[in-house]
């Protein structure tokens, strides 16, 4: 494990962030956060270094909105939002989302997904910092990158926990800039 | 609509949350609360309106742990668990969690549902306050009482931001006191 700054939230991941393996299915090694949100200290931690990546070398907030991914991008991407003063937008798996949506089919590390947004969510113009636990393949970045497009809006940015290295996550959302606090 | 306290959060849930008539089946109304979600000003005064349930009347935090319920309750959870400076703890839907879980399954307003939570998510003694956005039939707050319990940790209160008062929610959940910003 590589630390990539944001020292105590990278000493909050190393400590309590479980590895499960074969999980969901054999040959993938899961990460498992839930203990890590447990731990208040962690989860403290955490959401004050994804939410780094909302603002300019200033401290200046940078983006309008956070939009998180379900479900975990949600736990993490609400209480970022709140830490940069900001509206925090879901987007949700098929048809969870009332109202009209605009919709993203992706391929998974493991399966495929649709994901969903509402379409009056995000105003266009607005700038949008995405939030999740993992960045894998970057199928769902990518995903959920689009349909912030598809609202007018831009993703100006990508901060998640943890960076699968083995995996071509960056490539997969282009010039986005990404933050990671660890790289595994 | 009755305002029951926390007059922001009360005026915020008024003005940002969507009346969505017969979603997901005909004859619900659903409460949309993206919008709320989405407003700064909103979120934050649900935020603070709900972290009061795990506060004395002197404003001492007298719980151990925040759960919130998959997947809006993990939204609002995790910014209350930050709030009262305590961990917080996901309940998923069945299949999402690795590790060894306890399970409960119930009836919903429409369907039915199998709730889960790991088994060393909380500690024996500990004291939890729960927070979702609505208490309809009260299934999904009963199902999660009994999880915590299945943990040797005691639900000491409930927080949900709407109280449907033509569905029976408070018989369901016992005597566990229950805080509702609006009752609809």
């Amino acid at each position: 494990m590589t630390l990539v700054g944001h020292s105590r939230a990278a000493a909050a991941l190393q400590r309590l962030v479980v590895d499960v393996p074969d999980y969901p299915e054999p040959g993938v090694v899961f990460k498992d956060i839930m203990p890590l949100l447990a731990d208040h200290e962690g989860l403290s931690a955490v959401v004050e270094a994804l939410a780094a990546s909302g603002r300019d070398e200033h401290g200046t907030v940078v983006v309008d909105k956070v939009v998180g991914m379900e479900a975990r991008g949600f736990i993490l991407g609400a209480p970022v939002a709140l830490a940069l003063g900001v509206g925090f937008v879901p987007v949700r798996k098929a048809g969870k989302l009332p109202r009209e949506t605009h919709a993203v089919s992706y391929a998974l590390e493991y399966g495929e997904a649709t994901l969903e947004v509402q379409r009056d969510a995000l105003a266009p113009g607005e700038r949008v910092l995405l939030v999740d636990d993992v960045l894998a393949t970057g199928g769902t970045a990518a995903a959920t990158r689009d349909l912030v497009a598809a609202c007018g809006a831009t993703t100006t940015a990508i901060a998640v926990l943890m960076e699968l290295s083995f995996l071509p996550g960056r490539a997969a959302i282009g010039d986005v800039p990404v933050s990671s606090v660890v790289i595994v």
